[in-house]
């Protein structure tokens, strides 16, 4: 751990020279033997920190000579910026257009960059398998009879131990199981208020969440949102009279990949806790960080257990097993009820098997591949937006997650690009869907949860000269 | 199939003549050859009738001698009254009492009379692991990825052929999988009203339909019931004005037991049809039929869409897994739009283990095992109570699924039954808890669903003993 920590934060050391232009394209860095002396570090400690910044396309490796800084530095594209919502909720929702995009969702054929999680090519399916069976030597009945209400206890323990990584100090009585994350947000929702109160949320914001809001008779009010830390306190301060409760996505939410500040976690809990508004954290994303650091969740600041704390597996290891939770704080009672009246219970395998999972090394060492793999397919990403899309193409920078939010010059309609990009095969899931709102016409969700390949490139491509053909009209 | 026919009709015109006194206790049957020749059927169907009859206790092999009548007949305990519950809806919810029960409900110590579901003893857990291993091969992704929203194909398809056996006529693309039988009432109730609608029920009915009413603020009106053919039409009609959707359990309702005749069945459909009362159908214990046919649904008599046929695997293979579905009729658009919202999709390995069990005969043969034990263990209740339990009891008379209800002389509190019952490690289901009102206190349900034996013999015996003493002290 603490060698981890070391290689880490020399990599990083060198990145930030290299960002900031310190270190400057095609100049030469120390040697495998200088950063050895230099650091007190072993050889293979040395190398990792260059297989490092190469993996992150920072440097190039030249044979003979050493590494030196890419000719090719990282392209930083416009940020978007900060969304500015109306303050009516008017929820108008576009129930045409996700229906479009929904009915492609499994298709094979296609290209899905409209998809919100990794492929299952970066899965560990045959492990998962293994657990499975083995799941059924473990449970009594094999899975087949009910299991507790408030779900698999050796499971509960296993989040609540790996919630120390964020700041957490939870135990296994303060978890419930769900199934799946988008149920622990449904509990939440319906055990914290009723039709016709107000919800604050981040703008743009995934669309299942706003489904589910007005699907229960929520009036969702969407907030400013910066693409690079989240929800804007000032916000959400003035907001504060006209709402009832909060659903937040502090780390990497998609479709931004935004993650707020700790500063800000702190107030915002400090915040809506002293004004009695339940603030429903979903953490789905957290442990996708591109960085060193797990970063910390807004739970980890709630002193009066006002934060319900969701979170599942869908987007790091099995979406297909529905296996979520919620840490409910003070309203546990509440949700252990609707748990009860909803669901009676969760499917008992496909928890035991998680459980069993993230017991062992292989979680980590399955979550610290797949983040390399999504940190490296941003990159590659950035670069062939920067290459194929339309000049004044506008990126976020997403510091973790599963997907990059695009903006296009305001005269390219992502509904229309999406009609023609389907056409060649190529799903993408246009602005307006993360939005209850007419906002957003010009932007899109890229999914970068796809393995990279010179196929995608060209997919990649096409949407760009799509994008330029509708410019030129 | 033409042979269990056969086979079927035999063995129950011998038990009509025996239960309507035509064959008198001791009498002597036909012999095993006999019945060959007269039904002109084999030696081995012969012996398959006589076993029948025998596992029904109605006859007794005397070595040598051949079957007599059993001395013993078939206790009839006296049949409780229709339920008479108040026409207004006053949804006093015993909460309470509630808590204290399901709080030992998966206590291994207990005699668990209070449960309302076959004991794991009776289950095909072997079987169904192997179905487990099975699904894994043939999943994409072995589960791990999502599933279509409409959830397992195949699955969907083996209901809708199993459909035919009650009168459905139902096409794959009819049905939504769903997390267990209760999430699917959950999306009918949330689907199908809103807060203050008022919804008609059965009297007595399940807790966890009436929890989940309360939940989503619905008025609940409880309607009169027999014990034996259901809710009683006339009440239904009275009531049409002041309801805006039914909940029904026509098959082997817990906690009756009863069933509605097909002609009560088709009459209602008609009847909310023409006033546009949506009917939600909990067929869950539909399959549990002591008799020899299944019974039909009131789905079978829709022909205008307005039947939501509820069932799931939950209370015949394994509840454990969280294996339910709907066929929303006109109400499927609505449905899938709440399964998006609140689940995103199922559990894919659960799914594809019971589409391929129901797709082999092993699940027609378990059923078949499980229906027989389930009719023994009825009898062996029925022996005991009458035995043991205070003159005056009376009991409903099941044709199928796993409970019986007893009406105690009025003197006797069940809920003050429960307290003594559970210091002897015997938890019962008091009847108060099966409505929100106040009614049913002298009533309990009994699970039938666990495995018989002596030691079941004893403690209902217990039951009955300190039922008894509550009497005199």
């Amino acid at each position: 751990m603490s060698k981890d920590f070391l290689y880490n934060e020399i990599a990083n050391g060198l990145a930030g020279q290299i960002n900031s232009g310190v270190l400057k394209p095609g100049d030469r860095l120390p040697s495998v033997r200088m950063l050895c002396e230099k650091h007190k570090i072993s050889m293979n400690t040395a190398k990792r920190v260059f297989l490092e910044l190469e993996a992150q396309s920072l440097i190039d490796a030249k044979p003979q000579s050493g590494y030196f800084v890419s000719r090719r530095p990282y392209p930083r594209l416009p940020l978007p910026a900060v969304s500015n919502p109306s303050t009516l909720a008017n929820n108008n929702e576009p129930d045409e257009l996700i229906s479009r995009v929904y009915a492609n969702m499994g298709n094979d054929a296609l290209t899905l960059f409209s998809v919100g999680a990794p492929s299952g090519d970066l899965l560990p399916l045959a492990k998962l398998k293994k657990e499975i069976v083995q799941a059924l030597r473990e449970l009594s009945g094999g899975g087949a009879t009910y299991e507790p209400l408030q779900g698999n206890v050796k499971l509960r323990n296993m989040i609540a131990i790996r919630s120390l990584a964020w700041g957490g100090n939870l135990h296994e009585n303060d978890l419930i199981t769900t199934n799946g994350g988008m149920n622990a947000l449904s509990f939440c929702l319906m055990a914290l208020g009723k039709p016709g109160d107000t919800i604050a949320i981040e703008s743009p914001a995934y669309p299942g969440v706003l489904q589910l809001a007005i699907s229960l008779g929520y009036k969702v009010l969407e907030l400013p949102t910066h693409p690079v830390t989240g929800i804007e306190i000032d916000a959400l301060k003035k907001a504060i009279p006209h709402i009832n409760l909060c659903l937040l996505v502090p780390n990497f939410n998609t479709p931004l990949g935004s993650c707020m500040p700790e500063a800000h976690k702190k107030e915002i809990v400090t915040l809506l806790s002293k004004h009695h508004i339940p603030l429903i954290e979903d953490d789905t994303y957290g442990d996708l960080y591109f960085g060193t650091q797990r970063p910390k969740c807004c739970k980890s600041f709630d002193t009066t257990g006002n934060v319900l704390w969701c979170s599942s597996v869908s987007k790091t290891l099995a979406p297909g097993y529905r296996v979520g939770w919620v840490a409910p704080g003070k309203y546990k009672e509440k949700l252990l009820q609707l748990k009860l009246v909803h669901a009676l219970s969760s499917p008992a395998i496909p928890q035991e098997a998680v459980a069993n999972f993230l017991k062992t090394a292989k979680y980590e060492n399955h979550l610290r591949q797949l983040r390399r793999t999504l940190q490296d397919n941003y990159q590659h990403y950035i670069h062939a937006i920067a290459d194929y899309f339309p000049e004044g193409t506008k990126t976020s920078r997403p510091q973790g997650g599963v997907s990059i939010w695009v903006e296009f010059p305001a005269e390219i309609d992502t509904a229309v690009l999406y009609d023609l990009a389907i056409k060649q095969r190529i799903s993408i899931a246009p602005g307006r869907m993360f939005t209850l709102q007419d906002q957003f016409e010009n932007c899109m969700r890229l999914c970068i949860g796809l393995p990279w390949s010179e196929q995608i490139k060209l997919k990649l491509k096409q949407v760009g000269n799509l994008a330029k053909r509708m410019q030129t009209g």
